[in-house]
């Protein structure tokens, strides 16, 4: 792609894509000494005074930090901040658009996993949440886990859970149409990173049972030696059988395939998956299995692109999880929150479930609502709020 | 103050005073598409190519960080990051209002100042300039020369230069009004910290020559034993004439009254001030001069607040200094260019002087657009674009 300022795209970018506005119009001395000095040192000592009263007279309670360092943005790798900043920016436009939510993008000149947390923790008391994004993998395992350990707000790599929340509303509705249950599935994940790693975890716990991942070195199994120690513990929690091999040899006899990598699988060996397959294949712009290959072998067909129908994309889950969150004041995510998220997602097309309806479209208006409702009540529920 | 929900102020800053806005609705799959993927995967390929790029094509071109770690709020001291929020969301509505320039506030769990230096260069790729606000000194100083030297974005504390920048361009009419010249007036400075500290330096740097400074012990000279670093620097560029006692004993025969501190001087003291005195009483609420008294022994007086004549404000110099710095591209805030918005905002109403006009009204709309043209070409100059 050149560099082309003529084009939409770049007509688009000119001067960002976001802006801020004050709520109040500081116009005159009343509304100046109402919204600043003298009149905001009023709230200032009531917060002061009341830490929780800052939810309610800052913008920060409904206010996301999207925060990247430019390590693994969309297929481009290790792009840098800057490079990765218009990303952000569209995901807190994504935040404006679908939930009403304000989000402000921070990207990071640090790749360090220290110094990101460190980052993070310091100027975590302007927002009311951490949305991760474009992370690499596995240092966003560990960066999350110990964010969500130190901050009492909710902390959300939306490349690990946005992707694997919608995966499992996906799922259990390809399953249903093809008259299945989660539990007796044979799933075959390809890719261990953060969107392979996030949904074997959240299929296992909506009742899956048998599922094998492969990265590009083949099947994690228990006996490999090159596991890093996240995919160590994949290789506990999947393939009991203690299965070795290729990808290829994973995918004989297989219910579901789900790509979340961006290696290309064959015909030959999708033809070898069982009646009424399942096939995911959400590389993007790239599915790993040819989109007219994949019909002609599986019962179900969805990918991440919005040309095809079953798109399978983050924008289902995150604006819902993050305003849900809000709305109970929840301290955290928990896994039945993103469990509860899967489930609404999934029920907004119960009632016209078809093979290419697996899933909402992402401009469905009612998707948002529902996951919110479900995320909050499953916040109470869980005790985070 | 009590806290209670019903009044106006509380009203105005519930569920906070900013919100954000995305430029371009994502409505559809055609703008969704343009605004995020697959279009904004050219965008950040482009900006990978070429780094100058994220200038024109992202948000932070025009982006400030208010930052502040709540150490010296208002007048409410150490009240954390929580409580000083509001301020900042202030702050961040001034700088859209008064120069139509995009702000975030960053409010700082931490108070060591080599975490805050680094927690701000972590996070700079996403703004285009950094406002330190009320970090108390003399921490400030030190966060701010180390900032500045290790970004290549403008990086400004505005509880030195902002109140140092006004009190000049104030002085120097003053001066003009009283038909005197900076290099002839004996200017007594109450207060040695980020305020003091900088309107020393600024009006030394403006030529006046003969500055004595007094702190909660009295006069700083250099046989002091008690000064910090930033203290004894001032010993050394003031108070040629190695006087010691206290503010009061400063104030008999000088010209100039510039009061930064919360002290009150009383009466007796005042009238003991040079003929044509000079007053600018600027702790807030309560001028260190009652306004009243100060009239009765100053030909000029001037204050910080709102409901009297000659208010020194800061927004009168902060919008237009980085609406210059961003229209020039300034990769720094020159001592120049503070200089050079300092004449700007006198020059402003140089044609209509008068003993309670010394300075523009904080809503006089010709100040930004004057400052920023004077701070950007000053910027050209000094060769920081």
């Amino acid at each position: 792609m050149q560099f082309d300022p003529a084009t939409p795209v770049f007509r688009a970018h000119e001067g960002g894509k976001l802006t801020m506005r004050s709520k109040i119009a500081l116009t005159d001395r009343q509304s100046l000494s109402l919204a600043y000095t003298p009149g905001v040192a009023d709230v200032c000592t009531a917060i002061a005074g009341d830490g929780a009263l800052a939810r309610r007279y800052t913008w920060r309670s409904r206010l996301v930090a999207v925060v990247s360092d430019g390590t693994a943005v969309l297929g481009l790798g290790n792009i840098g901040p800057a490079a990765a900043l218009p990303v952000m920016e569209g995901k807190a436009a994504l935040f404006r658009e679908f939930a009403d939510i304000d989000a402000v993008p921070i990207v990071l000149d640090t790749t360090n996993a220290d110094e990101i947390v460190r980052a993070v923790q310091h100027f975590a008391p302007s927002f009311g949440g951490i949305n991760l994004e474009d992370i690499s993998a596995p240092r966003c395992f560990d960066i999350e886990q110990r964010l969500r350990e130190c901050l009492d707000i909710p902390v959300f790599h939306d490349d690990q859970h946005g992707t694997a929340v919608v995966v499992l509303a996906a799922l259990r509705n390809a399953a249903a149409i093809t008259e299945r249950t989660l539990g007796h599935l044979r799933v075959v994940i390809s890719g261990a990173g953060a969107a392979g790693v996030a949904c074997t975890k959240i299929l296992l716990a909506a009742g899956v049972r048998d599922i094998t991942v492969a990265d590009s070195r083949g099947i994690v199994h228990s006996g490999r030696f090159d596991l890093t120690p996240v995919k160590a513990e994949l290789a506990s929690l999947t393939n009991y059988a203690g299965q070795t091999g290729s990808l290829v040899d994973a995918l004989a006899g297989a219910d579901v395939f789900v790509g979340v990598s961006a290696g290309v699988v064959d015909e030959k060996s999708v033809a070898q998956m069982a009646p009424k397959a399942i096939i995911f294949a959400l590389a993007n712009p790239t599915p790993e299995v040819a989109p007219e290959v994949a019909h002609r072998h599986a019962a179900v067909v969805a990918t991440g692109r919005s040309d095809l129908p079953n798109q399978i994309n983050n924008v289902l889950a995150f604006p819902g999880i993050f305003a849900g969150a809000f709305d109970a004041g929840a301290r955290a995510i928990t896994e039945n929150m993103k469990l509860a998220a899967a489930a609404a997602i999934g029920e907004v097309v119960a009632g016209e479930l078809a093979v290419d309806r697996i899933v909402p479209t992402p401009f469905d208006p009612r998707v948002a609502p529902a996951v919110a409702a479900a995320v909050a009540a499953q916040a109470h529920a869980d005790g985070v709020t």
